[in-house]
This record gives C-alpha cells, sequence and structure tokens, in this order.
C-alpha cells in the first residue's frame, strides 16, 4: 500500500528507462502499431509503415532526352562531315519508313520505329529534310523506360520519414496514397489544486498551468498528436477518472504532476491501482520525483511539477517511447566539447543536468552554467545546451573540459557571451547584434569584477563594468589596466546611468537618502560581493562615516537590479540600490544617490570585426534612442574607445 | 526582346544570389513584414515578431518552496540542539502573532508576517505545537517574487522561432497572444503542355506532376504557407495570368519550369512583361536554367523541370530568401569531410552538386556518389549529403578528401555501404538490418569485381559477390582470396539464384537459349563490365562457342538486373541476361541459364558486432522466406561462413 516515503527509492535513469521499455515491448506496446491510409500529398514528415515499392516505371516510356531529331541509328552509319546525310522529315502520324526522322522536343515519346535523337544544334533543316553530319549510337539522348526508377523496385523503406523529395519520388512511381504509421495519442493531464488555467484566476498560492502547453508543444515536435486534458483537482477518484479516459482514447498519457510523495500526491497511487508502477523515482536532478507506469499495456508517465524537471524528464523517458513507438531511430543529440566556465556542485549517487550557455571565445567554446533551480522556466529558454554530471561525480571544477549535448536549434557558434554587471541595455545590444549581426547574446550577471575576471581568462567576449576607483575618482580604467595583460581588449564607454534607491510605491518608509538604511524599521536588500552597485554602496557608505553592520539585510544578496527590485515588491526588503531604468520598468519609486560610468570591455578577435559592429551599434541613433527610453540613461558618448590593450 | 538563346548567360551562384537580394532589399522586400497575432499556445514554431516582456513576475507571490512550517526567522534566532524552540501553529485565518507558525505546503502563499520556511522533517509536530532545533535564516525556503523571471524583463527576442519551454516561459509572464510574423505565403505554378495531375491521364509524351507537390512541401519545411496551382499550359497570355493572379495573394511565386530558352519556354519572358528578370541561367549543373525576378516587389522565381534540378535550386534559392524574409539566421547545412570513393568528372566554368551516400568504413568516411542525371528523382530520396565541384575544378579524383553538405536528418552515421553487384535480396537485408539493428543500406550497384576492390580499399563495408572461376568451377572465394590482403574480411552465404535471359512477355521473338542471341533479328542488352552477370555471360558464350561479335547490342550496358528488365520493358532490347527475381518483379518471361553462387564479402569491424547481426539476418527464416518469395532464389545455406581473412 501507499503511503509512506519508502517508496520513492530512486534507480538510475539507466535502469529506469529499461525495466520500463522492457515491460512495454512485453506487452507488445511496439507491435502492431496502426495504420493510416493517406495521401502522398499529405504525408510530408510521415512515417510509412511499410516498404513502398514502384507501382509504375519513372520515366514509363522511352522519351527524347534532348530536343532534336528522332532517327533509326543504323540509317546513320557512315555519315561523317565528308559524307553528311539527308533525313526525310516525317510528320509525328506518319509511319516511320527508311530514311525518315522525326522533330521531337525534350520529353517527347521516342516514335515507333527510332531507336536515337540528334540535337537540333546538330542538325540543318530546310525543305522537310533534316541534315547530319555524324552517325548517332542506338539509344542516344533517350531516356529508357525505367532509367530513374524501375517498377517494383524499393522507393522507401517502412519506417522512414517522408521528406519533399520521397513525395516526388512516390507520386512519379505512381503511388496516390500509402500507409503510414498513425501518430500516436498522447493524452497530457495537468493535475493539482493549485493549478489555474486563466491567468485572470491567478492568486496567491495559484499556480498557472503551463506546463501542460509546454508539454503538448514538445510532444507534437516529437510527431505525436497531443491532447490536453483540463486541469484535475488533487482527488484520488478524479484522477482515476482521468487517467481511466485518457487510457481509453489514447497510446501514452502523461500526468504532470502529484508525483511526489506528499500527502495530496496521487499519481503512483493511482497508477499502482489502474496497472503497474515500474519506477517511483529516478536518481536525476532535477526531476526526481518520475512515476514510469504500464496501464492496459500503455506507457503511463508521472513528471515533476517543476517546469524545468517538467521538461527534462520528459526529454528522457516521453521521447524515448513516443520514438519507440513510432520505428525511429533513437537520435543522439549532437555534441560538443567546452570549458566551463564555472565550477558546478553536484551531489554523489544523482544524474544532474545542468544547462548552460555556450560562446565561443578567442577560439574556445566556453560553456557558462544557468540558473539552476527546477522552477527556473528562463534558465531553460537561454539554455543553449545540457550537460550531465554523473552519479560518480561530486561536481566539476571551473576550466575543464565538458561534454554538452546541444539543445534543439540554437547556433551557439553565433553566440557572443556578455558576463559581468547586468544592465538592461545589454539586452537591447542583444537585439540590435541579432538585426544588424546575426548573432545572439547571452548575459551571465556575475558584476562588474566577475567580468574582468572572465575576460582575463577568455571566457568572456564582452564584459559590462561599473566601477569606481576610489583613489583616482575614474570608473573602470584602472581596473582593467591592472587586471588584463593579454593583448585583445577594448574598453568602451556605453553610458552614465542613474544609481539610486529603489523603494516601494509612494515610499512608505519615508526613505530619503542612504543614512536612513540604518534605521531599526528599514530593510535592505543588497547586491552580491564585486558587483560594480556593491562597490558604489560601499564607497557611499564610507565617505557618509555609515557602519554596514546596522544595516538590516545587507547580508541578503541577490544579482541583478531587477532581483532587487523584486525583492522589494515582494516586501522581502523595504529599499535596494539600483538603476532607475530597473525602477521605472516596475513602478517602483527611486531616489538618486549617484551618476555612473558604464562601459563595455570587448575581447573579440580583431579579424571578426564583430567589435566595430558593437561600436556602431553603441553610436547608432537608434540604440542610444532604445536605452535612454528605459529612464536614468545619458548615451552621449556611447561607442567612444575609452582604453586599449597596449596603449 | 526575349526570344534567342543568348540571354541564358549563366552568372555565377554567389552572383545571382547577390543581385536579386540586393534588389529585393532595395524594394523593401525584407521590411514591414506583416504581423499575426495568435495564441501563445499556438506558436510553437512561430517567429516572434518582436522582443516580447513578461508582464507579470514569475514567481508572483513569495511563496513556500518547501513542504515545512512558515515563521519569522527573527523568532528562531538562539534555537539550537540544546536550546530547542517552540512555536504555537496558527490557522491559516490568523494573524501572525510573535511566536507563531503555519503549516504551509510547496507553493503555498507565505503568510503575512513570516519571512522563511522550516522544513516539515526538521520539525517535530504534536499538540498544536511546532518544536525546532535550529534557527532560520530570513527568507530560507522562501521563492521570492520575480526570483525565475520579472515583470518586464525580456522574456523572447524578435525574430525568434518558439519552441516548447518558451510557451512555459510567455505563459508564465502572463502573455497570452503575441505578434508573430505572418507566415509568407509561396504559391507554385506548375507549367507545361505536357504535364498532367492524375496518373490516370499519363500516357507516354506526358509528365505527372510531381514537382509542385514536391516544392510545396519544401516550402513548408522552411516555414512558409504553400499554395499549389493549377497546371498551367505553355501559353504566353496563360501564364501571365497564372503569374498575376498568383502575385496578387502572395509573398512569392514559384515557377517550374518554361524556364530554358527553348520556343515553348516563356517564363522569362512573362516575367520581364510582368517586373523586371535578374538573372536568367547560373552556372550551375543541374540546374541551369534558373530564372530569378522581381514583379511587384515580390520575388519570382522560375525554376528547371527536372526534379532533382528543381529541388536543388529551389534549396539554393527559394529558401534563402524566406529564411531572410522570416529574419531567420541563415543555417549552414552540417558538413563533413569523407573520402570520395569514385572519380566524378566536372565541368570548368559551373559549379556542379553531385549527390552522394556516406558511410563510415574502417574508420574513415566514405562519400559513394549517386547518379547524377538531373532526372533521378530516386538519386535524391538516397542521397545522404551534396558535394561540390567549384567553378574552377574539372573533377575530383577517387581517394580524395572532399566536404560534404548533410541532407536533411539523415543518420548517416548508422549507414553501411553495399558496393558491388546488384541483388534484390540487398534491400531486403537493409529492410531487416534497420529493424534489427537500426542501421541503413546504401548500394552502389559496380559489378562483382567493383566490390571486391572497394573492399581492398576499405571503401565498403558489404560486397555483394558472384564470380565463377573457371579453371576451379568454384565460385567466388579464390578471388576473394586473391585480392583481399587486409585482416577483417569474412565470405558469407548469401544464397543460390538463377540467372537466364529475360525477354518480353509471350516470348515474341521466340528465344530459346544463349545461341539465340546472334540472331540478326534479335537486340541484346548488356551488363557492364566487371559484373558477375557479364562474367558468366563471357563464360557461357566461350563455352558454346559463341562470339560475342555477332551479338546485337553486346555493347549496351545497364547497371542492375532491373534496368536489364527495364530495357526489355521499353523494348530497345529483346533480350538480356539477369536474376528470375527481376524477370518475376517486372512480369516478363524467363529462360533459365545457370545456378549461381551469391555470396558477400563483409568488412566490418570485428568490436561492433554488425557482422553477427548480418549473419543472424541472413540465417532467420524471416530474411529467407522474403528472399525466397522473390523467386528464383535458394537460401538453404544462406549465414554460412564460406571463408575469412587469415585462412
Amino acid at each position: 500500500m501507499y503511503g509512506n516515503k519508502a517508496y520513492l527509492n530512486c534507480v538510475a535513469r539507466e535502469q529506469a528507462s529499461q525495466v520500463w521499455l522492457e515491460r512495454l515491448e512485453a506487452t507488445g506496446y511496439f507491435e502492431n502499431i496502426p495504420v493510416e491510409r493517406i495521401a502522398v500529398t499529405n504525408a510530408l514528415g510521415r512515417v510509412t509503415a511499410a516498404c513502398l515499392y514502384a507501382a509504375q516505371s519513372v520515366p514509363h516510356y522511352n522519351g527524347s532526352a534532348m530536343d532534336g531529331v528522332a532517327v533509326l541509328a543504323e540509317d546513320t552509319f557512315g555519315t561523317s562531315d565528308t559524307r553528311p546525310l539527308k533525313l526525310n522529315i516525317l510528320k509525328g502520324d506518319q509511319a516511320y519508313q527508311n530514311g525518315g526522322c522525326y522533330i521531337v522536343d525534350t520529353g517527347d515519346l521516342l516514335p515507333e520505329g527510332t531507336n536515337a535523337v540528334i540535337m537540333i544544334e546538330d542538325t540543318n533543316i530546310s525543305e522537310g529534310q533534316a541534315e547530319i553530319t555524324a552517325a548517332a549510337a542506338p539509344w542516344q539522348h533517350v531516356r529508357i523506360i525505367g532509367e530513374d526508377i524501375v517498377q517494383h523496385e524499393l522507393i522507401l523503406p517502412e519506417h522512414h520519414i517522408i521528406t519533399p523529395v520521397d513525395i516526388a519520388a512516390l507520386l512519379a512511381a505512381g503511388l496516390e496514397e500509402i500507409e503510414t504509421l498513425a501518430r500516436p495519442v498522447v493524452t497530457v493531464i495537468p493535475t493539482g489544486t493549485e493549478l489555474v488555467a486563466d491567468r485572470r484566476h491567478l492568486k496567491p498560492g495559484t499556480i498557472l498551468d503551463v506546463n501542460s502547453h509546454m508539454l503538448c508543444a514538445a510532444v507534437s515536435t516529437w510527431g505525436a498528436e497531443a491532447r490536453r486534458h483540463t486541469i484535475v483537482i488533487d482527488d484520488y477518484q478524479a484522477i482515476k477518472q482521468a487517467v481511466s479516459e485518457s487510457l481509453a482514447c489514447s497510446d501514452m498519457v502523461v500526468m504532470n504532476a502529484g508525483t511526489s510523495a506528499g500527502t495530496e500526491d496521487y499519481t503512483a497511487k493511482v497508477l499502482a491501482e489502474l496497472g503497474e508502477v515500474l519506477v517511483h523515482g529516478v536518481a536525476i536532478k532535477p526531476g526526481k520525483p518520475v512515476v514510469l507506469a504500464v496501464c492496459q499495456g500503455k506507457p503511463v508517465v508521472g513528471l515533476p511539477g517543476y517546469p524545468v524537471s517538467a521538461m527534462l524528464t520528459a526529454e528522457l523517458f516521453v521521447k524515448v517511447v513516443l520514438t519507440a513507438r513510432q520505428k525511429l531511430t533513437q537520435h543522439n543529440s549532437v555534441k560538443v566539447k567546452a570549458k566551463l566556465s564555472k565550477q558546478v556542485y553536484s551531489n554523489i549517487g544523482v544524474e544532474e543536468y545542468i544547462r548552460v550557455s555556450l560562446g565561443n571565445v578567442q577560439g574556445k567554446t566556453m560553456a557558462a552554467p544557468l540558473g539552476r533551480g527546477a522552477s527556473l522556466i528562463s534558465s531553460l529558454t537561454k539554455a543553449h545546451g545540457m550537460l550531465t554530471v554523473g552519479r560518480a561525480n561530486d561536481g566539476i571544477s571551473a576550466g575543464s573540459e565538458v561534454v554538452v549535448s546541444l539543445l534543439g536549434n540554437n547556433n551557439s557558434e553565433n553566440n557572443l557571451l556578455a558576463v559581468g554587471s547586468h544592465d538592461l541595455a545589454l539586452d537591447l545590444l542583444g537585439v540590435h547584434l541579432r538585426r544588424k549581426a546575426q548573432r545572439t547574446l547571452s548575459c551571465a550577471n556575475v558584476g562588474s569584477m566577475g567580468g574582468i575576471m572572465a575576460v582575463r581568462s577568455d571566457e568572456a567576449h564582452i564584459a559590462g563594468i561599473h566601477m569606481l576607483d576610489e583613489q583616482t575618482g575614474q570608473y573602470n580604467t584602472s581596473f582593467v589596466k591592472k587586471y588584463l595583460s593579454q593583448s585583445n581588449w577594448q574598453l568602451v564607454h556605453l553610458g552614465m546611468r542613474e544609481q539610486g534607491l529603489m523603494v516601494a510605491p509612494g515610499n512608505p518608509k519615508k526613505i530619503l537618502e542612504l543614512a536612513d538604511l540604518i534605521r531599526p524599521d528599514v530593510i535592505f536588500v543588497n547586491r552580491q560581493r564585486g558587483s560594480g552597485t556593491r562597490m558604489l554602496l560601499d564607497y557611499q557608505l564610507k565617505k557618509l562615516g555609515l557602519d554596514y553592520r546596522n544595516i538590516k539585510g545587507y547580508e541578503k544578496e541577490v544579482g541583478t537590479h531587477m532581483a532587487v527590485g523584486a525583492t522589494v515588491i515582494g516586501k522581502a526588503a523595504d529599499v535596494g540600490l539600483g538603476i532607475r531604468a530597473a525602477a521605472r520598468a516596475l513602478g517602483l519609486d527611486f531616489i538618486p544617490v549617484a551618476d555612473e560610468q558604464y562601459d563595455l570591455i570587448l575581447n573579440l578577435a580583431a579579424e571578426d570585426k564583430q567589435a566595430e559592429v558593437i561600436i556602431e551599434i553603441l553610436k547608432s541613433t537608434d540604440f542610444r534612442r532604445n536605452v535612454e527610453a528605459l529612464g536614468g540613461y545619458d548615451l552621449t558618448f556611447a561607442g567612444n574607445l575609452i582604453a586599449k590593450s597596449g596603449q
């Protein structure tokens, strides 16, 4: 009986897959797939159910392969420059007679009695006669029946995905309708009392059902016909009914979620009643609470609730079954070797999947790990690839060579990596780069100092920085010169921007200046160490003689200006330091503290002209207007070169 | 004025593309693309028209990230194993009071007044109290508003193809409808008086219109909405009207064909009247007669009529425009290096595209050129990749390293190359290999001797041979031992098969034995030199004392048994030598001449077990029955090892 936690027993991924597929195999799930007879003209992307053989030959008659005159070759033997021959031109409806010929166009039926074609350019036609000056070989310039395809020849093998050229070959070979494997029908059942289908019904504590739409889209890209069930609440009977009904009209059922071991997680219990649960719990992260079952001879899978977990486990377990059911070759995703830009940790005994963005920096491919939370949808949309940390591994150190499985259609070759301080203008730079240079831009927000370090070790193309040198009162230049010794960098100005305190609309705590941060009723949210904003804060506090230890929340760090603003909106803090553009975007009040200089270090090979393109974008009116519209920016000198290596 | 041939002036491909795209660019064709507002749930595969920003934060409230108790962290400070703390469990509707806590599930709204969650496993709950033994840090196990996505953050850039995870991110970020680029509408117009739409109307001299269906399928895979026009006859006014009407309701028009310089080739003339013809004739093969025009600011392309030419030129010229129109990155196809297995010739001044099949033999990738005729649809369905011979090149010699662009979804890694004698059983072996080992099989038919030579130079995995040693009266073994010195081959028996004379049904020429071949009224069709069938013929002729010079058609060679049969059906010959299975498939009469032994040389690395799988297939009842059903085969000893290297 289900009900305690012991059953969530975490087998290895390979073992989980194997035991499930073997049981499905044993039930005959991969045999006798229903077929569907469809018109060849509608068959693009469908899978052939059986070998397809030609019903007719191509070409289906002996025809002229040229514009010319059709002759009996034997009539022309002995002809040469010095012994030209005149042939009588016969009408199409006249029977062949010795010494006769017919005018033919390419594709015309070779007239009865003839067996060769002489190109029109090699004849001299006048007064009903064609003069030739060379003999014709039998069957020259004739397309013989079956030259391309002979009747009964194999055109396509069974279980082949039909392409545009296959359609042409099938039609030409006389096939108009063919049998294809029916698309497997997959029903996706979203379960959860907390789920709502319509964002207008969203309130705190409820979650919009997005996974079922994502999963339906995913299974449709894997060749299945997806059906989305309505949301089912966490109720044993309701879930049981939904699964039973779905099983009756589907080839596979995907449940999401209720797969964990909580009191309201009914997925495994229901499936154990309706069939057999083979696996509950797989030693992977994210995605551990997976349920693999067979009910009425059909696969039923329960996927975990967080979007990243749901998608990853769907790739691992749903795709493999659909591929086998459609008799397709399991394609391994394309893999590339890359250098890991940041240490990742993992648990021994768990296979962990890390999303990464990729970029080619100074000749080597860098893999930058993205946010790892199972709840972070954004990390999936930004990922170029997936890195697996094996069960025997407790992590991978920075700089290691790793193997990354590429995701979908990503063109990571053309991706530029921006590692450093976060600025909203970088998103816009990405948009303009895409337009101008068909380049994408991935941003890893690690603060200004992290950006300098990434460039120093050739792990980033671009680093956004805003670091105030307390000694000189100048921004950025001294740091770049101090830390970057390699030969290729340029420091280019992006803009001046306003930093200030972000507070809730109406400023309920009446925060007017930095000194208010040490008030006991004020909770602050900080930026991470090494970020320019943190450096600015510490500099200003020191200047004002304020002790950071008196600031409540000083130790709470987040990674971006927007995250600072979100923390204030979520009331997890009353105030944080950030740029005006973020405050404006989020509808927060803003108390200016300082103007600061935000520059870009460009670490791009001189030969590929990318630096020029970026500088051109920075100087363009379009880009300037876009950024200044965010609020708090002055891009008057954007694109100016501030310093470069070797000077 | 059009009307002579001088205008077909053959510019280079790059130049043709450039001049056309530049003109389209100048007319604004790539600007102001119409947008279509669609539901996010229907947006899979569509292209974003603009950058998409979050309408709400994700999560949209501060929630518990665990099942546990929500507390005010400050209440727990000082708690430890030795100083446990009991908190009063409050009901959800009770206001927070000091020392209180709430039971929460994952995803629940964090109750007002609390700022941390303690995992349920770390608490001891009894009598309305939760006992804890460690302090909680503020905001531990809490998902803060905007942790994943902050309102107004960029979710997807403009001109991005929407994937399943993007759908999840968009929905979660509060977007229900988005603007996508309208799919470009492409109308394909089949032109030609010789074309018929229905194969029931097919007769000699007419051609089934297959290209328009192929082209519609192709443009739909390139993101366009394809519309197929009905067939238009070769009539200037009819074509002009079809183009005018299509232009009015399309973003692009594809005409096929009428692009050459013949008297009935109206495409270029019509387009010159309706707009501007920028290119007529590109220096490529196949595909030279391409017309690139701009009419009413829209691209109109005329593609040549042979299917291979039509498809290749569509890839070169239609795809590039559709990609640019949809603002997508031009993806270069994946390229692999390979060793060319056979010399190819080309013309200086012409860029030639050669279809090849690929296979990995003993660690190196081999590229085997396929049939080169522009009319050979079968060469497109069989091709794994395309090899380009540059304009400055008159060919590439066998053994050269070449770069092959992979086509579509081909999994050539899993492809086995069979080079050698043609036998219908090889097609069936391919079918079984696919089923049993997810391997495909490509056959190049070069005759038995060609097969031995291909294995000798490690250019084939499998060679089918049937070579009679006149001295020993035995088949195959002596040749294999003589020519193959490398270490890995096995010679495995496939079957005995009947060779004989194929003649038209009813045997109109009353051919009864080989001696009839020298009759003056009998025309023969031969197989190529080096083929086992040719060797058998020559051996039998010699035995009978017949002089091959007396055989009419002895010099006409074709490459397969089926081609011999097709030649007889096409009346280009009265008789040919081939296997009973081919005669039976084609409904020809068959006069037995000899039984012969057909064996396979397997050249497969011992470690990958492929040889074992093949032998298993050969010995299986399934395979035996399938082959014997073709007629004329005896597979009693199929799969028996006849000889192997080193013995």
